[in-house]
């Protein structure tokens, strides 16, 4: 399938911001994380935000801010302060107690590279971080609307939620119901990645067929993670791959085999393509289209 | 000492709100907790923040707020906000990588009650709901000014920066300089203290000796729970008595001794008292002289 696509529009979007975003992340670091902060703890926030991660969700608050024709330095706050609840999750979730992971793009982990107290600490100092990063836009309304947006995507009902339900799911595997993997992806992944779209676009606002759109793509992200757990290998994957089946988790994969999980993620990306026709934004169309086949093309 | 002092207002302040405070907590987890979260992480976050705690930080949002002549309704959101910031800060020192207790209020911990992972996450979601509660306010000024005031005092140059420091203080004791326990209080326990008051008084606006009042009761806070970890038993503790020299942490008395952390203490009682009579909000000065004496009579 790959073979046959034009080179991906979203894949160049995400190139060409990325240095942009390291800067603005390492500058967030700066202001907000200081001299002030032990530096312990502050060299652990940096190992897990700076770690040269592909910074897809403020990838996706600045395309859906341009989407809306919105103004791109309103959604900078965003843009950092997403990363950085999608880091500190990182951090917690290869805790020894949860997932138990050493390697994460193909680096040690926090805990592996300094300890479990400080991952622990360091993981939540950067979901405060991300609020006060929010908090300290001068537009009050656009910053309340976010961290609205943003706790509730992160938290019980979004991705913590999610991670919980992960983990009950776990030995699980294929007795696991469609209904329930569902319920965990829309938590664990999707809540924060359509967030991600939505974060941007509040800057102007959010149409329904928007919103379709960004769930539909923080779906597809977490069912091609399944396929990708299920067929990449270590290196391809810059952290341990097959640890779903080993764990017995309640993949896609596990309950609708691989075959049957490409058809679904291939359903996803055909809703969000037609999401993108149905949306009355014009813009960043061709970036928004070809979003679903880069996220299909991690797991050809 | 205690034996002439009157009984605290401060004390009849905390007890006459301390229903209400329970009911706003209780009323917070149904309505931002509901049956979206799997129902083992609400029953965790539950266990946390529901535990029968004498909710101090909430009462000190209350206080804020009537002391500068603030609508009260105003200041429940930062109310229930605080103590869910605090109730997580609990749950995450608890674990086994951190203090390791099995003991809180006399209660089994989060981790010990359920398990590890279900106490990560129930800290982290805590954490994120307190942000929902705050930016689910209507005024977005007041909202972005507790946000902000709120964050800053949780994070890395804060309250999870005094945790950091105090750890790396550990087996230190008494070999720790005066200046580096200050500035474990001041990170640990001081700034969300403190931020209590502020963001009650934020509903209308505080004074510079309104902030000196907010450091001197933060400090003298963790002043005086160091002095109770020294001389309390673990019965009146509702949790291990004496941890803290078992496991050399620098702490005031470790440093200064027992006479003299009692002195240290009181002076910043003086600070917070001479502090009230400099303040321009003429309203509930008799629980504000009061609640330093509180504070004090805890470790008689």
């Amino acid at each position: 399938m790959t073979q046959t696509q034009p080179k991906s529009d979203f894949r160049q979007w995400l190139a060409s911001n990325n240095v942009a975003i390291q800067q603005r992340l390492q500058q967030a670091m700066q202001q907000f994380a200081g001299p002030d902060v032990p530096a312990r703890l502050r060299a652990a926030m940096e190992h897990a935000l700076l770690g040269g991660g592909k910074c897809v969700r403020p990838a996706l608050v600045l395309l859906g801010c341009e989407a809306v024709g919105g103004d791109l330095e309103a959604a900078w706050p965003a843009a950092v302060a997403v990363e950085m609840i999608h880091a500190y999750s990182l951090v917690h979730d290869d805790l020894p107690c949860m997932d138990d992971d050493l390697l994460r793009r193909g680096r040690p982990t926090v805990h592996a590279a300094f300890d479990e107290a400080t991952a622990v600490l360091a993981g939540d100092a950067l979901q405060t971080l991300a609020f006060e990063v929010i908090a300290q836009q001068s537009d009050a309304r656009l910053a309340m609307a976010q961290s609205r947006l943003l706790s509730h995507a992160a938290g019980p009902a979004g991705m913590v939620g999610g991670q919980m339900l992960d983990m009950e799911l776990e030995g699980k595997g294929r007795r696991a119901s469609l209904a329930e993997v569902e319920q965990v992806h829309l938590g664990k992944t999707a809540a924060l990645l359509a967030t991600s779209l939505l974060l941007g676009a509040e800057v102007k606002a959010a149409s329904a067929a928007w919103r379709k759109y960004a769930f539909a793509v923080g779906r597809l992200f977490q069912a091609t993670d399944d396929l990708l757990d299920a067929t990449g290998t270590t290196e391809e994957l810059g952290k341990t791959a097959g640890k779903d089946e080993a764990a017995e988790k309640a993949t896609l994969v596990a309950v609708l085999g691989l075959e049957g999980a490409r058809d679904y993620a291939h359903q996803l990306a055909g809703i969000a393509r037609r999401a993108v026709d149905e949306s009355p934004h014009g813009l960043r169309r061709t970036e928004l289209r070809s979003l679903p086949d880069f996220l299909l093309d991690r797991c050809h």
